[in-house]
C-alpha cells in the first residue's frame, strides 16, 4: 500500500482535496488548482469513509471547469473536484454497510479520503484483496498481487464506455469498417481494440501526432491510422476507408465529426462520446449539421455514456476478464504519485501528452 | 374514370410530362418548369406501360431541383421530374407481367404515362377495382367508389413515412411527449395523430399561420399547437412542454431542431425526416449542433426514410385499415386537376398553402 507517499493522508485527523481556484475558458494552467486540508469527516448513516488508493483524470473535466450552460452540474470555484475513484472503506457509519477493507468504485476522486453515500458506491473486491507498495515492488512480488491491481485499475479505464459505445449506442455489426477519433486516449484506446475483438472488418484511428498514430499501429493493432494535424481530416480518413465507414465512435467533435459525416455509408451509426476538440461546455463553435446529409443516408447519432447500457455491463466484465486473460487487450495507462502530482496529471491529458488512461495513484 | 380531363393523354401515340428547366437556387416559380409532350413509349421485357391517375408533391422535390451536392440522384434540367404516383398498367411487356387494368404505386409520377420496370412497382388493388368519374360523381354514386379511392389515394399519403418515423427512428413509448414541427403538412398531419394512437402523452406541433394551428388543435387533436412565425420556437415550446419533450419529429431543422435539442429531456429520441425550413440541399445554413448537449442527455438523433424500416409496413397497413374504419384517423389532402395544374401544386405545397398532402388527379 502506498498510505506513506501521501504524509498528511496517513494523519487520520485531516484529509486533502483538489479545489478549482476559478473557471478557465481557455485550458486550464495548474494556477486554477489549489491542494487544500480539511478535517477528516465521520461517515454518518448510510456513510462510509473511502481511502482512495487511485483516481482517473478525464476529458470530461474540462468542459466541467468551464463557463456556459452545461445540462449537468460543474465544478465550482472552491470546492473539491470529483472523478471515479478506487479506494477501501475505511469505517462505515451503520453496521451493515461494506466492511473496512472492502475495495469500492465512486465518484468523488481527486481528495485522498472521501466520505461516500453507500448507495453511491460498488463494491469491487472483498478486504482480504491486498495489492503491491508500489511498481517496483510489484515486480518483484508475488504475480497475484500484480493481478489483483489489474483488475482494481481495470475499473478506472474507461473500456466500459468504449463497449457501450459500440455495441450499444453504435451496434457494431460484424464487416464493420469503424473509425475512432482520439484513437490514443483513454476511451479510443479500448474502443480501438474493442472493435476488433467484437469483430469489425476494418479499424481506423486518427492522433495527434506521429508517435501516436505509430503507437497504434504497432501496438494496438489498427489497420490504418493517420495524423489528424497533418493534412484535412477528410482526405485522410477517405484514403484510409475509401469505401466509408459504417461506425464512428467520436472523442472530439469538430472537423473529425464532420469528415465522419462526409465519409459515411448509408445507415452509419455515430456513438457521440466526447468533444475534446470541440466544445468544452459551450466556449467553442458547435458542428454545422446538415440534417439533410443525415436523412439521406439515413444516419444515427447517438450521443451516450457508460451508464444508458446497464445490460451490457455483465457482458462487458465477462468479455473483459477473458480478454484480459489470453493477453488479447491491453489497458495503456500512465500513473501520476501523490495528490500534489494531480494538476499536473490533468494537464497533461488535456494537453494530448499521453495515451491512454491518466491515473493518479495515492 | 378522369381520362377525359387530359385530353392529349388519351391520345394512345403521345404523352406528357412536367420537366425541369433550371435548377433553382430560391423557391421555383412556374417558369422554371416545362410541359412538354413525348411519344408514348411501348414496354419493353421486364416493364410495363402504366397510366398514372394520381402522383404526390413532396418537400423533398426542392432539394432535389436545387443546386449543391446531395447524396442522391437529383432532377437534371431538361428531364421529366419523379416521385410517387398511383396508376393503372395499360400494357405489359411480358405476358407474366401484371393484367392491364391492374393499380400500381410506383415512383414515375409528373407524367401521364410511365415506363415502369415491373420490379419498381408495387400492385395495390386488382383489376376489377373501378373508380368513380370525379369527386362529384362520387357523392352520388356507390359508396364503395369512394372507398375505393380513399384506400387507393392512401397510398400516396405520407402516413407510411409518420409511422417509420415514430415507431421505428424515434421508438415512441406510451406516455411519451411528442413534438412535431410542420405539424399541418403531409407527414406531420399524420405523425401528429399517429402518435396520439399509439399512446403518446402529449402531443405537440408547429405550424405556419393561425389557420393552420387552429387546424391542429380542433381538427387533428393537438394537446397544443404555435405559429412559428409568432414568437421564438424555444419560448413556444417551453410553453407548451415545461417539462421537456421525449419525441421529436423533425419536418423542417433550423431553428425549430435547435430548440427541440434545448427542451429535450435525458434519451430523447429524435426522428429527422425534412429540412423544410433548414437546407433544401447545401444551399442555407445547418444546424448548428453542440454535441457536447446530444451527449449529456443520451440523445438519439436518427435521419430515416420510410424505407428504413421495411418490417414496420405490415404492422402500419394492419392499423391503418383499421384506423380508417374506425374513423379515428383522418388523411388530409388537397388535389389539383390535370398535369398543367401540377407545378402550381409543387409550389403550393412549398409556399405552405396548404394542410396536409398536395396530390395531382390526371
Amino acid at each position: 500500500m502506498n498510505v506513506k507517499s501521501a504524509s498528511t493522508s496517513s494523519d487520520p485527523r485531516t484529509a486533502r482535496e483538489v479545489r478549482l481556484v476559478v473557471r478557465s475558458r481557455d485550458l486550464p494552467t495548474t494556477a486554477d488548482f489549489r491542494i487544500a486540508e480539511v478535517s477528516l469527516p465521520e461517515p454518518a448513516s448510510g456513510q462510509v469513509l473511502v481511502r482512495n488508493h487511485w483516481f482517473a483524470a478525464r476529458a470530461v473535466m474540462r468542459a466541467l471547469m468551464g463557463e456556459g450552460e452545461l445540462p449537468m452540474p460543474r465544478y465550482r470555484p472552491g470546492a473539491a473536484l470529483w472523478g471515479p475513484a478506487v479506494g477501501r472503506v475505511v469505517r462505515r457509519g451503520d453496521a451493515d454497510g461494506p466492511v473496512p477493507g472492502t475495495w469500492v468504485l465512486h465518484g468523488l476522486g481527486w481528495r485522498d479520503f472521501a466520505l461516500v453515500p453507500t448507495g453511491q458506491l460498488e463494491q469491487i473486491a472483498p478486504a482480504d484483496v491486498e495489492v503491491a507498495a508500489d511498481e517496483d515492488a510489484v515486480t518483484d512480488g508475488p504475480r497475484q498481487d500484480a493481478d489483483a491491481r489489474d483488475r482494481l485499475l481495470a475499473h478506472l479505464a474507461q473500456g466500459e464506455t468504449a463497449y457501450a459505445g459500440l455495441m450499444g449506442a453504435a451496434r457494431l455489426r460484424p464487416g464493420d469498417t469503424v473509425f475512432v477519433s482520439s484513437a490514443a486516449g483513454s476511451v479510443g484506446s479500448m474502443a480501438g481494440q474493442i472493435a476488433r475483438l467484437k469483430g469489425a472488418g476494418r479499424v481506423i484511428g486518427s492522433a495527434g501526432g506521429p508517435a501516436k498514430v505509430a503507437w497504434l499501429l504497432d501496438e494496438l493493432g489498427y489497420d490504418a491510422a493517420f495524423d489528424h494535424r497533418e493534412r484535412p481530416v477528410v482526405e485522410q480518413l477517405r484514403r484510409a476507408a475509401p469505401e466509408g465507414i459504417d461506425v464512428y465512435f467520436d472523442n472530439v467533435g469538430g472537423e473529425q465529426l464532420r469528415a465522419a459525416l462526409e465519409l459515411a455509408r448509408p445507415g452509419a451509426r455515430f456513438a457521440l462520446c466526447g468533444v475534446l476538440g470541440q466544445q468544452g461546455g459551450g466556449e467553442l463553435p458547435g458542428l454545422e449539421l446538415d440534417t439533410f446529409v443525415v436523412i439521406a443516408k439515413s444516419l444515427r447519432l447517438q450521443g451516450f455514456t457508460a451508464r444508458d447500457y446497464p445490460d451490457l455491463s455483465p457482458q462487458y466484465e465477462k468479455e473483459l476478464a477473458q480478454w484480459l486473460a489470453e493477453s488479447r487487450l491491453v489497458i495503456p495507462a500512465v500513473r501520476y504519485r501523490g495528490l500534489d502530482a494531480a494538476p499536473e496529471a490533468l494537464l497533461a491529458l488535456l494537453g494530448g501528452r499521453h495515451t491512454g488512461n491518466v491515473i493518479v495513484e495515492l
